[in-house]
């Protein structure tokens, strides 16, 4: 039995990104120029006010464990992000801090799921998911989407797919790696479904500050009793930092702060001294600037792939992906994203890493590039595709 | 359904000290003197070498995602400590780094454990090791220990307790709370039973800078095909950076990689570089001072106890913890650990929160206190008993 493995680990895939990403790396340090397009992360770096407060929060020796749930003020510096931002009051006492939206998904799915639950999400999606499904022994349901429900699951679907096992439906709006919303009718009638049927909705709102359209809202607005997953990472550009956030029902808050004082003990102390200061007025300004610079780069990018043969029919409003259809250049997007690298030193990231629907045509671009990169990018896979 | 938690959550039990905390902070924060002892965290704070190495690591710009299996630095630097320390060569490519001891059960058990399967431990133990099982749906087989074996497990245990359900074993030296050890030989046999039943052996060296007598060893003295689970929190002080590791068997390391992708991303990166200056000859000077501290402590607290009549009958090695037999004091160690703070402000850890093995007639004290401190502790519990 010694080398025997849990069975779950059949079942959950490593990124597949991760090999690309060591060969551009490889490719990289023999000296080659490469263009990156498939990190999932803020090419900005942490604002420095928050770099400021992290050593301000080292110099006064706050390196020790905190409360499970989060330092009290960082609780309440979210409760009032909602107020300031959206309106909306909530409880700092359903605010819950955690290991990046990562350990955030650790503990609801902890607190939700038994062995053979079954959970809803999209296909494509994010990965790990449905890799977070199966570490507690659950069955993802992945559904295909596309442009039609904008890449998002439709309250019929959520109808269509329950049954006895259905636990729980996973959503996010802004979607990775479709960059595509959810809009508030849509929202409420899943959560309606889902709620008519006993289940609990998680809604990842990730990406909620990368909204370009000014019509970012939360689905906090219409409930308290549904999941919100947050993070530091993206719109606040803090990912190495990790830490983000749940807001649960009241009724999960005992049973979350009970989870994560078993797994976590607490989050990184410093970084949630640091995080207080993100929510300041001069850190925001800086944020909501590169909110803009991300949609410029959208607006260049989006353009300039169609041209030269990708497609994308729907506009994504939100995150800073683009999810193409490679199939008018090739018919294994796997291979096409190895030979890009290869033979340009262009990295993106092939459709295989979100699920089974179509990935063999489909490629994800990350706009977490300059501008002048990003045209030499499309420069370069201009040169690849005409050979 | 939509308040039904998971099964987990009705075997997954919190903290019961944390209330006894968060009383004993009320009582504080009213203008009482509370002395503390039922804290598992060193009253040192972090290195200011290593203060100074996150400050720097924040200056430099490393707040990034890093590899999921930690900086290649570190785990370059933890190998070397191995060699410097223990005379013992360990692959970097086998050393994982975790968010925390905590995260480095999470990943071990999320690639050995499936729903049903059993692990044994002792009893008294580490709380969190059974709920770690629980949180896989496993099934915790926690053994009656005593002085009779140091509390800890014998390979005799292990050999009588396997059944065809048992998947691994653990064990921890020093021990939570007991703070015993598992000789050379007693460590070997339990190896060598595990491994010809065909299971894992997971052994718990979070305490291991923290041994008094000088003989401190690793299990990676006499195997490799066993993982090792130890921390920055105790030793090096750095409880609040969450930061831990793994040394795995090279068969195992692959999937404890793509675990930790999904599940973590990466750990703090400030952490990471920061934690590179815990092993400068300085700050190593400095932790063996606060090693010498703690062993006077020791040498302080335990006839002191003894005196007022807890019975310790096993001299601790290890750690900052004495579990003391409270029978002669107490038939109910819950209350009396209640009863002691509210009348007397001192705060001890009573025995329920290590297992069902006698924990009426237990309680805990942590060495985390300056002498002086403990002096004063000690005469208030005297007080107390005398009533």
């Amino acid at each position: 039995m010694s080398n025997q493995k849990a069975a779950r680990m059949e079942r959950i895939a490593p990124f597949y990104v991760m090999d690309l990403l060591a060969k551009a790396k490889e490719l990289e340090a023999r000296g080659r120029s490469i263009i990156h397009m498939e990190v999932g992360e803020p090419d900005f770096i942490t604002p420095q006010q928050v770099v400021e407060a992290g050593k301000q929060a080292l110099d006064n020796g706050h390196t020790g464990y905190t409360a499970a749930t989060g330092i009290p003020e960082l609780r309440i510096a979210i409760s009032n992000h909602y107020l300031n931002r959206y309106g909306i009051t909530v409880d700092p006492g359903r605010i819950i801090v955690t290991p990046g939206s990562s350990g955030a998904l650790q503990l609801v799915l902890g607190v939700l799921i038994n062995p053979g639950h079954e959970v809803l999400m999209t296909d494509p999606g994010y990965p790990c998911n449905k890799n977070f499904v199966e570490f507690f022994s659950g069955v993802p349901v992945a559904l295909p989407v596309g442009p039609d429900t904008n890449y998002q699951l439709s309250a019929a679907m959520v109808e269509d797919n329950w049954n006895d096992s259905t636990r729980a439906v996973m959503v996010a709006s802004p979607s990775n790696p479709t960059g595509t919303l959810l809009g508030r009718a849509e929202m409420k009638g899943i959560y309606e479904t889902v709620k008519s049927r006993g289940g609990s909705l998680i809604v990842d709102e990730i990406y909620q500050g990368l909204v370009y359209d000014d019509t970012s809202f939360t689905a906090l607005e219409f409930a308290d009793d549904l999941f919100i997953i947050n993070s530091f990472s993206k719109y606040f550009g803090m990912t190495g930092w990790r830490l983000g956030w749940i807001v649960a029902p009241q009724a999960y808050v005992d049973s979350l702060d009970n989870l994560a004082q078993n797994i976590f003990l607490s989050c990184t102390s410093i970084s949630q001294y640091a995080a207080l200061q993100a929510f300041d007025p001069d850190c925001l300004d800086t944020l909501e600037e590169r909110r803009q610079a991300f949609r410029q780069r959208r607006d260049f990018l989006l353009p300039a792939l169609k041209e030269i043969g990708f497609g994308i029919s729907v506009v994504p409003e939100g995150a800073f992906y683009l999810y193409a259809d490679s199939s008018k250049l090739t018919n294994d997007s796997f291979s096409f994203a190895y030979d890009l690298l290869e033979d340009q030193g262009v990295a993106i990231t092939p459709g295989k890493d979100f699920g089974n629907n179509r990935p063999e045509h489909h490629v994800r671009f990350a706009y977490t590039n300059s501008i002048d990169n990003m045209a030499e990018g499309v420069r370069r896979i201009k040169q690849f595709i005409k050979k």
